[in-house]
């Protein structure tokens, strides 16, 4: 965690904000069943009972295990995102809450240094006999990323020690006495690797390393694993090895394939550890796995994983809108991904990706007043046939609230609760601003001040308050070739580089004029279409802002864009709740309505075009208006 | 069967003639095994078997029942198919063959008119326990159907006497008896009617009509059946009351729901019966029904049932083109619905959707060599996604042989063998046209001889050749705004009416000029393309004929269409067995290209249009020539 940088205003910081005002206290309520219109969580309730199993050696009364195998990763999640938030806004009563939820965990753990609650309370005697679907090593995974943010904001190092004697135990069970097998769903590689930064032990990147090392290695590990046990969560077989990328040694893996999630989480350590080791054959493959996501599987939006069959990657170019999956937790990945590229090689187009995600499918996860959450984001929303047509009932129209499955919601919160960490870093001397957001950084060698409205404004100015510092400033590539810049330096790779010491005042211009898009002839599903951007951010075509009707509608491919800046409830139809968004970029464009002369046939050769105006509105914004038509990609003529 | 029908030339013969020397043929091997890379068959095998163990009381040595619980309905199909085809073209030794085979049907009969293989064979003392699932009345249907047909053009009443037995058999039990239940796939209702007719048995009309009044009245009545028994074929369960239209009263249901086959079949039984007794409730549901698939939910090419979940209908407006389902068969069944709601109503519009099918879909579903066969039929073919990622896994881009589940390929045999059935009809002393076709037509009152090129030429010359009629010719929608005709006459719901005489050469010109068609803005799929017909022909880009490529063109809206006609030598690619279909219509159309400045990129602002002209084909010519792109809807400036 970036813990010098400070938000001031503007579009990050509110969402950070909400995340602390309203995500954080929402979902510590959820997990520990204070909610009354949500399905019970029992999360924190099966520590409590793990941790009086452990202490009085019997159950306690209606004490048993509640909810998915994964149920200990929302405690987790919770953690980790209640973290940063205390960074955003200090809070000495969640700080203790915090603390005494370590000292349930501490009591959780096993005497051995293992932790899951649904094995203690449910197979004790089970423990690492299904690495394909019991999640063990994911849930260590999360407890370790949250015990390294709690411990990196507040100091806090109980939970941190909780974990180190897990990842000890993992060390010594993996490791020293070669256990074989990696786990089923990939997420500890990249804990791992924080935990190794975080404590100094260097067990901890070995043992990373070897999960990523011995991954799809042995094809068969898991039908082996599957036969020894009479049991098990799902269906317990192996499948389809894609899904769970371990079809090929990751060195060799060509694409990127199956659960998104799991694919990007995986990618995101494989990454990470090739920042470390320099290995050419892992940095390659992370090349190649990037490219592969982003050059032929991403949609504009930044979501990926298009098909809901596996909530997986689909094949090359298959991009559909309608029936998208687009996890919101696929795109969050992503950003991690990004984030680990740049480690790699410092190119403004791996921030680029960030931007995609942060600005489009990681906000729109997540409704404007932060209590209701989207985990798949299409890019077109057809009311009567979204959610209701079999092939279409995962493309909610509307987020509804808390799932059973609560991965998505907290895993928006702690990426925004945390998005300094992708808004700055720093690299061999270099300090990189790769993403703009208004606040105060001080390092030790500087302090500077950034100014902007972005992404709802085109200016950027960064002032230098004390010391000096070579900045490295990301142009994103909407407007690489059209930026203006006060300070002399050089363009390289989609960074300016700078140097700059107290006094000096950089003042950056972008190109925040509206652009059309469009998209490889390769996606069938857009061709004829365009899709509207303004800076990072993608634009849609809501009912709401347009008589209802969206789908009637072509756009001029000829005529001017007007780009207008106005609040929520200027647009109209928000809640009080985005009055704090400040006034959003919004596009009228012009184009042509098709009226057909009978109006009620399904296919006809009689019609006229009429001219027609519609409005676009930000991507993330959509669906807060209840039940309308929204559309990314709209045909142009 | 119109057997005073004979085709000369023309679409409608060929493909009559390719069912009569390819598919009856070949699909006679399937059904005996004789076929070596096909999946065993086994169907006439059961009836040997069940004839066996009637005739000896014990099982033939390997002489279990093979197959789907159906597998009886592929030896009716066929023999339905196979009968019409001795009209089209005399075949002693087939009709002798056909004979033999209803000894083996009669000798595998029940004592008591039980027919169905499964049952002898497999469960003979759980007969008519699982309507539901058992296809018992289903198999009965399509026998009853090919014992009309074989009666109809041969005169051997063998079959017709063994399927009297059967229909007297189910009488009893359901009528007399009062048995409980209805069948939960839909076709034996259709089915009674022609036994009815054919028989003249005032109780088989009662039985269909004591079917289609008791479906959907007792919603609970496959739950009640399902729990008297501890066997299932395959859940077992009653589902989604919709799937099998069992959800209301016929007369209460409000859309056209569920498997797309069995609702038609339904449907089409309804609007049978409701022509009969002219019953005003039952009319007015075939009629609701009717425009809810026709104006609904039906796409451009007379594909019906578009979501793969279910072979099933989706929701109103839902018409995705990549992922249609369409079964072959079920556009079999709107040819079927629609020629029964001719005789409710005697409107074009219905004759239109007749054509829609029949030049469309139905063809589309078979190889031009007739040896292949698709059961979906998708109007886009992305190759590497269609048929390859899981959403698009049932839309092969490319026909494969015989199926497992042998529905479609002997459902179109039996529709193009017995085409004459809808290309005229009589109806209170009228002789309707309803499809153009070249032939001879020589009934009681008078000989008609007709020539055309029809759907590949516009004109049409009726020639009276003796006696006298008043004939009713269908003016298809497409030309109804200009046509000539050189009879006096009047038009009437898309019909024009001529008293003609011997001697008489009515001559009519129709308008096949190329059309732009567009969709209502309520079906999202098709915002802002156009599909091209000509005539009753939909036509399609492929990319055998434009350089591999189809899905970066656009459609210049105002640019002129260049007809041409061209045998499929002349476009090329296709292989000998298509040369029989003579010089059909081709389209070529300007537009532009849509060309990236970095081909490699996803996503682009820098671009160029380039102009171009693409060539269309007729639909149901598509994937004839490999693997390779297709559309029909294409984006429209």
């Amino acid at each position: 965690m970036l813990k010098s940088f400070r938000f001031t205003d503007g579009f990050l910081a509110r969402q950070a904000r909400l995340v602390c005002d309203t995500v954080v206290p929402y979902q510590e309520k959820v997990i520990n069943d204070e909610v009354g219109d949500c399905a019970p969580s029992h999360a924190v309730a099966n520590f409590k009972n793990a941790a009086y199993l452990n202490k009085n050696g019997v159950m306690a009364e209606n004490g048993e295990f509640y909810g998915q195998v994964f149920q200990d990763s929302d405690v987790a999640k919770w953690i980790e995102a209640a973290a940063y938030s205390l960074q955003i806004k200090p809070d000495v009563c969640l700080e203790k809450r915090l603390d005494e939820l370590c000292d349930v965990i501490a009591d959780a753990q096993e005497e051995d240094g293992y932790l899951q609650t649904y094995f203690t309370l449910k197979r004790p005697t089970e423990k690492f006999k299904n690495l394909l679907e019991a999640h063990e090593l994911y849930c260590s995974g999360h407890m370790m990323e949250a015990a390294v943010a709690l411990y990196d904001v507040t100091g806090n190092d109980k939970l941190l020690r909780i974990m180190q004697k897990n990842a000890d135990m993992l060390y010594q069970r993996f490791v020293t006495e070669g256990a074989e097998g990696y786990p089923g769903h990939p997420e500890i590689e990249l804990a791992l690797m924080r935990l190794w930064r975080a404590t100094g032990d260097e067990r901890y990147k070995e043992l990373a390393e070897h999960f990523i090392n011995v991954r799809g290695v042995d094809a068969e590990f898991y039908d082996r694993e599957s036969e020894k046990r009479n049991w098990k969560i799902w269906s317990g077989k192996t499948g389809d090895l894609k899904y769970r990328q371990a079809h090929l040694p990751v060195r060799e893996q060509q694409d990127a394939v199956g659960h998104a999630v799991r694919a990007v989480y995986l990618y995101t350590a494989m990454a990470d550890i090739a920042a470390v080791t320099k290995e050419e054959k892992l940095t390659e493959a992370c090349f190649r796995l990037f490219d592969s996501i982003v050059k032929r599987q991403m949609h504009i939006t930044g979501g990926i994983g298009s098909s809901r069959i596996g909530e997986a990657f689909s094949v090359d170019y298959d991009l559909p809108n309608d029936t998208a999956y687009c996890e919101t937790c696929a795109s969050i990945a992503l950003v991690f991904f990004a984030s680990k590229m740049l480690k790699l090689k410092r190119s403004g187009s791996f921030a680029d990706v960030m931007e995609r995600a942060i600005f489009n499918t990681v906000p729109a996860g997540m409704e404007l007043d932060g209590k209701k959450f989207f985990y798949v984001n299409p890019l077109e929303a057809i009311p009567g046939v979204s959610n209701v047509a079999p092939v279409y009932i995962h493309a909610r129209p509307v987020r509804p609230g808390w799932f059973g499955c609560a991965c998505c919601p907290p895993n928006a919160a702690r990426l925004f609760a945390s998005s300094a960490n992708y808004i700055w870093d720093t690299e061999d001397g270099v300090l990189y601003s790769n993403i703009f957001a208004a606040g105060e950084l001080a390092l030790d060698n500087v302090c500077i001040s950034v100014k902007t409205d972005y992404p709802f404004g085109d200016t950027v100015t960064y002032t230098v308050k004390e010391g000096s510092a070579r900045l490295g400033i990301h142009i994103p590539e909407f407007t690489l070739q059209n930026f203006s810049i006060s300070a002399k330096g050089e363009l390289a790779d989609g960074y300016y580089y700078v140097d700059a010491r107290a006094g000096d005042v950089i003042t950056l211009k972008l190109d925040m004029s509206p652009r059309i898009n469009r998209t490889s002839i390769k996606v069938a599903s857009n061709s004829g279409k365009a899709a509207i951007t303004v800076g990072p951010l993608v634009l849609c075509a809501e009912g709401a802002d347009n008589d209802g009707e969206v789908f009637g509608f072509t756009l001029d491919g000829e005529a001017e864009l007007l780009l207008e800046k106005k609040t929520p409830a200027e647009i109209g139809g928000f809640g009080n709740a985005a009055n704090d968004l400040g006034k959003v970029y919004t596009v009228l464009a012009d184009g042509y309505e098709l009226v057909s002369c009978d109006p009620e046939a399904l296919y006809f050769n009689e019609y006229r075009e009429e001219k027609r105006r519609i409005r676009l509105i930000p991507y993330f914004m959509w669906a807060n208006r209840g039940l309308n038509q929204m559309r990314v990609w709209i045909p142009v003529k």
